[in-house]
């Protein structure tokens, strides 16, 4: 398998951009990508999208963005994998380029979600769990994750309270990041108090949704010349059961697990070479199973990791380092996107202030369903 | 880039499948092509599928597929490209193997249309044109391609009598196909008296929608031993702009015509080699256009073929050789995966009443939209 090269990002604000098409928010991340690459077209275009076809009418996604974009005639295609269809469209591109089929690649992540109302877009967003035997019944996808969470803190004997570092980090880290929906700090206090969505997961437990899109630029990596090159060092893919009801284990992310072990061997390295983490942090028992399932903490104790300070950008373990999708924003198919890009960000020193110092090995994870769908990926500068 | 081999295929007859999910019919296709490449697991699986989150309100249909079809956490993911779903789903799996990321991949299109009232199908098939400059005029899917079909007749001199051909052919081949959703001859006079859609198409003119799914399976070349070999000899990819007021000639499909001339130069071949060509028949305008897209006649003389009678299994261009979208039936992300599987059934001389003499070497061609995304492939057997 050819090696292969990120040589351009781009990304939009995320926010509820009811002025902008969803052609048109994709095409600014797309067009962001190619400058920042300095090129013109891509021979190929991989758009990840969860709900363009219940949200916004529009299937054929892939060749709506390549026309808006002016790509021309580049074989396009969109790849699904629920909110891990940002890294699942990643993944297809890498391996298109790869398998030399295509000499380039540009990959979007694109969600418009607001052109419907709140209550449409939960039912929308559900479509992400097991229809016929989850929805059926009536549960939401917060409703999911509220369930995992509370047998969580039961079996493990944490306290609400103790889940407060992973949204406090997300949002101080979402301040230096200007593409971020939520610029506002938040306090233990605050988080303790905020509305209460599906018990016990409260609104500052959960992530925002919003429009936004994010762009990648890949090529074989014998293609780039006098610049940092940004390495793909690893790329796994793995699903679990779509019901939560089927897993022996409902606590544990198998698939996130499969796909860490995987990406650790292919790039030669372990959890402790990981210089920052972009984690799937939906809501914020999420971060805690995702540490666990990566090998960054014991079952049990992924909660530790925050409370001893280690979350953040000089920790041991530096997460949502821009603002992760609980403060920089969830447009879910976008999603897997803006972490890789985020990641570059880091390998390329270009992350403000919360730069993780030394940064040269980055992973990134996207979780579809209720982890249903696991990606990870791993990105090395060099 | 490995050379791939196509070493199992599957499906299920098309039809309104009221009583079975959209899970159970993918995972009756995948298991039957599970068995007939002697597997029980794949690497990665690759769905396609248009309309799963509209139509059954059901996206991470690959986590939901491998779940039920019970592949043991392979990495799954869902391709859309409208109507070329299918083609765009094996295009992908065929990468995956071809960069040596993946040594199997499983590629099954569904489509389970009928849980929705006649109307609502509509609606969700039109998600294929663009939404903010076609469908919010009013247009729907079928409107589009009477209008292409209406401006083809008058630019070209053709009636609506010389399209019958096209028709008459596919549902005479269906009669020997179990798995096809239509089993009756029609006559030139049932062509001329079918009840009207929109003009100029009519009843059978346009294929119907179903429920059906089918499936591949791929691994590397060097894999296969001891059987007959379907080798992939060439796969391309190619869009044109999404909205058909947006291009220069609304009676060409430049995509189509790309696409066809990529595969033709990997391959080493030319339209006259090529023994069986499964063509995306939607409307009989679609199969003209293809045809002169891909070289097999001049343009706007499409209608001869049929005319002079080259179109059957044993004329000099045999297309729709198992009843074609038209009478096999079109589970649009189902139907690109159709296309090949049939393919492979004449190649490995398996197609009984409707068998292409000494078919060695066939293409199959699949169009998202109306001509926005078009993906060829030439199989060959050895």
């Amino acid at each position: 398998m050819r090696s292969i090269a990120i040589i351009g990002i781009g990304q939009t604000i995320i926010d509820e951009q009811w002025g902008r098409s969803i052609r048109q928010i994709a095409a600014d991340a797309a067009l962001a990508a190619l400058k920042d690459a300095g090129r013109e077209n891509a021979e190929g275009l991989f758009v990840g999208n969860m709900m363009s076809g219940t949200v916004n009418s529009q299937n054929n996604l892939g060749s709506l963005v390549a026309d808006w974009a002016g790509l021309k005639s580049a074989g396009a295609v969109k790849v699904e994998a629920a909110c891990a269809s940002g890294a699942a469209a990643f993944r297809s591109g890498l391996m298109a380029v790869a398998s030399g089929e295509l000499e380039s690649a540009l990959v979007v992540g694109i969600e418009k979600m607001t052109d419907m109302t709140g209550h449409d877009v939960t039912a929308a967003l559900a479509t992400a769990a097991d229809a016929d035997y989850e929805l059926e019944m009536g549960v939401s996808f917060v409703g999911l994750n509220a369930l995992i969470m509370r047998r969580y803190m039961h079996e493990y004997g944490w306290k609400h309270a103790d889940f407060a570092p992973f949204a406090i980090n997300a949002h101080a880290n979402a301040l230096n990041n200007p593409f971020a929906r939520l610029h506002h700090k938040i306090t233990l206090d605050d988080f303790e108090k905020a509305a209460m969505i599906a018990t016990p997961i409260n609104l500052l437990d959960a992530s925002p949704i919003g429009d936004g899109a994010a762009a990648m630029y890949i090529v074989p990596v014998e293609r780039v010349h006098g610049r940092t090159r940004i390495l793909v060092a690893g790329s796994a893919s793995a699903t679990d059961t779509i019901a939560i009801h089927n897993r022996s284990e409902a606590l544990f992310l198998k698939a996130a697990c499969k796909s860490a072990q995987q990406v650790y061997q292919q790039a030669g390295i372990g959890p402790n070479d990981i210089d920052v983490f972009e984690l799937h942090d939906a809501f914020t028992i999420m971060s805690a199973l995702s540490l666990e399932a990566c090998g960054f903490s014991e079952r049990g104790q992924g909660p530790r990791l925050g409370l001893e300070g280690e979350i953040t950008p000089t920790g041991r373990v530096p997460i949502s380092t821009r603002g992760g999708l609980k403060a920089r924003g969830h447009p879910v198919g976008a999603t897997g996107i803006y972490q890789l890009v985020e990641v570059v960000q880091q390998l390329r020193g270009e992350a403000g202030d919360t730069q993780v110092p030394d940064a040269r090995i980055g992973m990134a994870q996207n979780i579809g369903g209720s982890g249903a769908s696991i990606i990870t990926h791993i990105l090395k500068s060099e």
